[in-house]
């Protein structure tokens, strides 16, 4: 038997091992359908299940309201960048975006295209190491709502609180959902591709303020109204169904471990254990500003690109893989999701500990 | 140990035992990498190969020229009823449709929001019980293409020959990819969920003449356009890496099996036994005109609504799952993609002849 190893990949990320040997048994037979489940009609009475328990549990688990619809879509986070627009602002209307790193980016973009985007915040010229606090930003009176991204997963920052406004927020919170309590009170409208903190690629969820469904302009592509998948419980056509089932199944997982705040502990422990190697040493550096630290992306520099090219291929060959930083900014990153075990973390302290003796700067 | 059922699903459909055995193992510890396939980076050199593989693997199999690009997409084959003439209509041109079912119907609603559509050919006043033949329509000069959908999967009925046209054709070919070769030559481009022939819902494969991809207007989301992921061989986001996995394994599956002229060989022989059934009795009546049937989806009557409602329930008690009717049409439904084992079709010709002689009209 091969060693499992400890991923630390910014998404398609770690899952739970249980999850994982569930999904296998599943995926041949179906709690003894005799039918795996990727092989079986979505509108068979055992898949209808599947979905409804997995929305039942993310519901109870992030304590959504019920004035909220969930939605199993497809397409990436990325499709979520214009269809908000075009579902929200409907051509003429106020936005204001965050602009804190490479997906807000894109997300500006995407809603250039269907109405008038204020940016009243960006760290582009720093590299993306911070987020804004409330007091750095103004929120445009006539905005229909504030978009921002909770975590960056390329740059290693994250809202620690989310912002405080007025205003209706609209969140792409990709990497780090289920990571931390969400008050939707704030919130018209939540989202997540689930490969980061969830399931596998494949599968985006959309949580969306039932007020918000009527707001679609006529002559929307069907696919593309958020309300056509809201009536039809995400089977206006064929869901993600494996998608949808691991969802549940990382669910099951979360609830077994504590729910939400426990994992939110055990995330923070884990994160603080890579920060405090990194502050307590002049030959890590941090690249986010400690106020916008992350708990879910570390990122990190050596002394040297040749360095953290060595120190790459060192961790690799013990195990400890997929610590290189996104191209964007080089260097290393650790992603260390609600899935990735706090021994793993421990492991790379460790390491890192005596490369840093091994290897003087 | 449950025994397996034969699944005669419609969609999400019954698929090669070995494909799902084999995923069971993939999917805790992909190729001894220590790790499961769905939490690996897409942009690993792991991950990149099996998206290649199974590119070139199709490639192969269906004879695909090197001037059509391969893509896999998300959102369904639904998802291609709007982003087609979005990306080659531009607005103000013509293209012409066979409404020949429910999916075509659906894309010619979407098609209209883009275009000036020509509806050449319906038979929705007999209840789709057919597809035209050439010399049963005529397509509008100016159009950009002619679009059909190769196998109407809730009706039962399959364009034998393709439509000889001048025009470019597009298809839906959710329903019967993979099952009989294809002539590229007439096709600008061809289109199919993955969930009825190749592999599980959540991915869609598109197939398009690489000339088509200047087409797209500005201004069109970037997610939608077709030459977005083109020119980053499905990678411009994160794709749906489990489906493209398992695509890969039943293309492997196929190439075992002798590839496509094998498995046209054996679907022929499949169906016919059902037509033969059918057609030596007065008992069960076929849905779709002879001229018409689909090899894929055999769709039938009993003498009345109760009993097949009796035989629906006494075949699911002997593993023949899922031969339930649309709910557009009722009757029974028996869906025989290339997966479905030539012995459960057996089976149920077998009983239908007990039922036929327990149950007299």
């Amino acid at each position: 038997m091969v060693e499992r190893v400890y991923n630390f990949s910014a998404g398609p990320g770690t899952l739970p091992l249980e999850v994982l040997q569930q999904s296998a048994k599943d995926i041949v037979n179906f709690s003894n359908t005799g039918t795996g489940i990727i092989e079986m009609s979505h509108r068979s009475k055992e898949f209808m299940a599947v979905t409804e328990d997995a929305e039942t549990l993310l519901r109870q688990t992030l304590k959504i309201p019920n004035n909220f619809k969930i939605l199993f879509l497809q397409g990436g986070a990325s499709s979520q960048f214009f269809m908000i627009p075009m579902n929200l602002l409907g051509g003429t209307k106020k936005a204001t975006y965050l602009n804190t790193g490479t997906w807000a980016k894109k997300a500006i973009k995407e809603a250039k295209l269907f109405g008038d985007i204020d940016v009243a915040y960006s760290s582009e010229d720093v590299l993306f190491n911070n987020v804004p606090s409330n007091n750095q930003y103004q929120v445009n009176d006539y905005s229909e709502y504030l978009y921002f991204v909770s975590n960056n997963t390329i740059y290693g920052t994250q809202f620690a609180e989310f912002p405080d406004s007025e205003k209706m927020l609209i969140s792409d919170m990709s990497s780090d959902i289920l990571s931390r309590s969400i008050d939707f009170s704030k919130f018209g409208l939540i989202f997540a591709g689930a490969q980061k903190n969830m399931g596998p690629a494949g599968v985006t969820i959309v949580i969306i303020r039932d007020d918000l469904l009527d707001r679609t302009p006529p002559n929307t592509p069907t696919m593309l109204s958020y309300k056509t998948h809201a009536d039809k419980g995400s089977m206006f056509n064929t869901p993600p169904c494996f998608g949808i089932y691991v969802v549940g199944e990382v669910l099951k997982w979360l609830k077994e471990k504590g729910g939400i705040n426990a994992v939110a502990t055990i995330n923070r422990r884990k994160a603080n254990l890579l920060y405090n190697a990194i502050d307590n040493s002049e030959y890590y550096r941090g690249h986010a500003d400690s106020a916008s630290r992350s708990l879910m992306n570390i990122t990190f520099n050596l002394p040297t690109p040749a360095l953290e090219e060595k120190f790459i291929k060192e961790t690799s060959a013990i195990n400890l893989k997929g610590l290189k930083g996104h191209r964007s900014i080089g260097g290393c990153r650790a992603s260390i999701y609600n899935a990735f075990p706090e021994d793993g973390v421990k492991k790379l302290v460790d390491f890192m500990d005596t490369f840093k003796s091994d290897n003087p700067a």
